[in-house]
């Protein structure tokens, strides 16, 4: 068994490969807004106009002057010639006089003069008495507004030229609306990041072959090319290669000149292990950063920097092996991307058993989360799932992923935790 | 303004709406496993073979008969006969005798014979000295193992013809991982619920072109079709219709036809949003469901069946269209998907502000998280965005959402809250 003789925790040995990592600005890529739902924007967009382009009202009713309804009211209501109704989509075909009204829909465009909107059922269309001096076009209005009221300034919701993207923010569907609303109908983006993926060990073949007694199929190369995508990068395979030296390093140079990133998941012993760290000692400076991260599972991880390219060695074990993607290569993916760091969402949930944990490791357990009966949405338990760490089908059964931080010797049933969905 | 007479809080006009749906097994399609994430599964399916399909070491070490080791320590080892290595990839070329040990690397097949693996650190290979009576190819066991020490027995992970992905789970990460192991690599998944997308107003016109005084451009096909994307759906955009009864009526038609589900974002004023119930009720049994619901930003939304399809009608407001997208249009096609229930991810913040809201109203508040400084991980707090309610840059700018539960007349700074993020 190697010594790892500086097992540092996951979140020092992530820094260290950041720190390690010249971060040029990503490549990038003009791609149609409509279809940029995920990615991240890699320039500040501004707004090319203010938003809205002209005063809007927000409710249905009368534009007036607000000045003309002070002191109005229910015993005393302010009389107001109406002067016709504003189209929508188009604008009013005339101003606003002094003692005027004018029909208003939510959405419409405010007439020059008017400053205000009267909602509808603070109005009166007055009722022609036999005889009544009043015109049969004067509305009742109840109540008075203040200037402004019911609408929205131009440039209220952004004004011309203001940073409406941020560069590093998320394409989300309010981003997406937010430039539609602008005419910005392209945009540039990160290019994705571009991860190699190799599966190393002379007991595995590919998923699709029969494995003979001793031989197992290809589990890694599959999760953690799930994993990237879901991070935003874009997977390389380059498939299985026996365990030896020659072998690895040809195809890890290779993945390497054609990748920002290259992972390995090594054979599953400990000499394969080694010969992993001793490959990427060969593909540039300064190599291996990290070997051995103080984590369960996962301890093998390697994490290197080779001329300027991330490369990292997970364990062979399928738990260990996306457990340690979740870690290490999803962050790298982000960070790659120029993505600004966001929040992690988690589930609140009430741990069943105790779990005991070894101080300064960080332990990462696979829980079911069981939504409590009777209880109010958002109530839920973590219910670890014991086994030994490299069956894959313990994590598919997970719902996510509790951590146990370096600092505690273990959890105790019943205590609050913070579960990462899978 | 239309009266609501009767508002019903979003969780019971959802369940209305889901009762009023008959919900057919979802259309299915056969795809490659590896490009299976984020779909829905749309059967069982079972394990062909026992995982692993031979017994396995987890350890670097020696196969042995755990009896031959009963009673081993480092002052009294056990000594065993080399009889060989266990070769990656293949069947060890021997069955283990009494007596006997062979060298297994981790994830090696053990030996008929053998019933459990001695780690590496646990033994010792003799030094042979001059003259010893030891044969050379003889080890030292410091320590003795039990039966199935070390080994993954035969379908530990899982077991021949056990369900490994139940009908309605999502693709993960660890799932693709999983079938992959058992040579699985084509999977039934549920079609892509279709969700087709229609703009009403006058006044709305496509992103790509220049509005003219009054006019604004389409915001909501555009939000609502990434969020459809987003829950697993297939957006149809059937473009922008004119506030006419006739047009909105053949346009919603058709796409009911074509889809599985229709959305209509309403012109803003009431009269357009009127006219969106009425014409929902004419496209088939039983028509509008719920009219009106008790949540800010949203109140006009409208949940209706028509023979069997959902057709909902949203404000045009694009703040109330994505957020109330959120809470009916993504449970909805999760729930046609046939997708089993999944917790929720939030992030728990510390409210910075008191929020007023109305008893018996729910409200959607959009909040900026601010990782708080010189604290652990993952405290934050959350602070609300002001604004009219209709400004689309305050959702982009926003982290999440928090919700002000029906039952509560506000929040108070310092509280702990739960925001989903956008």
């Amino acid at each position: 068994m190697p010594e790892f003789l500086t097992l540092l925790p996951p979140d020092e040995a992530r820094e260290k490969l950041f720190l390690h990592l010249p971060m040029p600005k990503p490549a990038t890529k003009l791609i149609d807004v409509a279809a940029s739902l995920g990615r991240v924007t890699a320039e500040d967009v501004r707004a090319p106009h203010p938003l809205p382009a002209f005063r809007r009202s927000t409710v249905d009713g009368f534009a007036v002057r607000a000045k003309d309804t002070y002191g109005a009211s229910d015993s005393l209501p302010a009389y107001l010639a109406l002067a016709g109704e504003v189209p929508m989509g188009d604008a009013p075909k005339s101003a606003l006089g002094p003692g005027q009204c004018m029909i208003i829909h939510t959405g419409g465009m405010l007439p020059e003069g008017a400053d205000a909107v009267v909602m509808l059922e603070y109005t009166q269309t007055t009722t022609v008495g036999a005889g009544s001096s009043r015109p049969k076009d004067e509305i009742e209005i109840l109540r008075s507004v203040a200037e402004g009221e019911n609408v929205i300034a131009i440039g209220e919701d952004v004004a011309q030229g203001q940073v409406v993207q941020a560069r590093g923010s998320l394409m989300r569907p309010a981003e997406i609306g937010g430039l539609m609303a602008l005419g910005i109908t392209q945009l540039r983006v990160s290019k994705k990041v571009q991860v190699g993926l190799i599966s190393s060990g002379d007991e595995v073949i590919p998923p699709e072959e029969t494995p003979r007694p001793g031989q197992v199929r290809d589990i890694n190369s599959h999760t953690l090319a799930a994993l990237v995508t879901k991070a935003g990068g874009e997977p390389v395979l380059y498939g299985i290669v026996g365990d030896t030296f020659e072998a690895l390093q040809k195809l890890a140079a290779g993945a390497l000149a054609e990748c920002d990133v290259v992972v390995i998941t090594a054979g599953s012993s400990a000499s394969t292990r080694d010969m992993t760290a001793d490959v990427i000692d060969t593909l540039g400076e300064p190599g291996v950063l990290v070997h051995g991260i103080n984590t369960r599972p996962g301890k093998p991880t390697i994490l290197g920097v080779c001329d300027g390219k991330a490369v990292i060695g997970l364990p062979g074990n399928p738990v260990s092996a996306l457990v340690n993607g979740y870690l290490f290569v999803q962050p790298l993916v982000e960070k790659l991307l120029g993505a600004n760091p966001r929040p992690r969402a988690t589930v609140q949930a009430t741990l069943t058993v105790n779990l005991p944990s070894q101080a300064g490791r960080e332990d990462w357990w696979p829980v079911k989360l069981i939504e409590n009966q009777q209880s109010k949405i958002g109530n839920f338990s973590a219910e670890p799932i014991f086994g030994k760490s490299n069956l894959i089908f313990t994590l598919a059964a997970a719902d996510g992923l509790l951590r146990i931080p370096p600092d505690a010797t273990g959890l105790s049933a019943g205590e609050q935790v913070e579960v990462v969905l899978l």
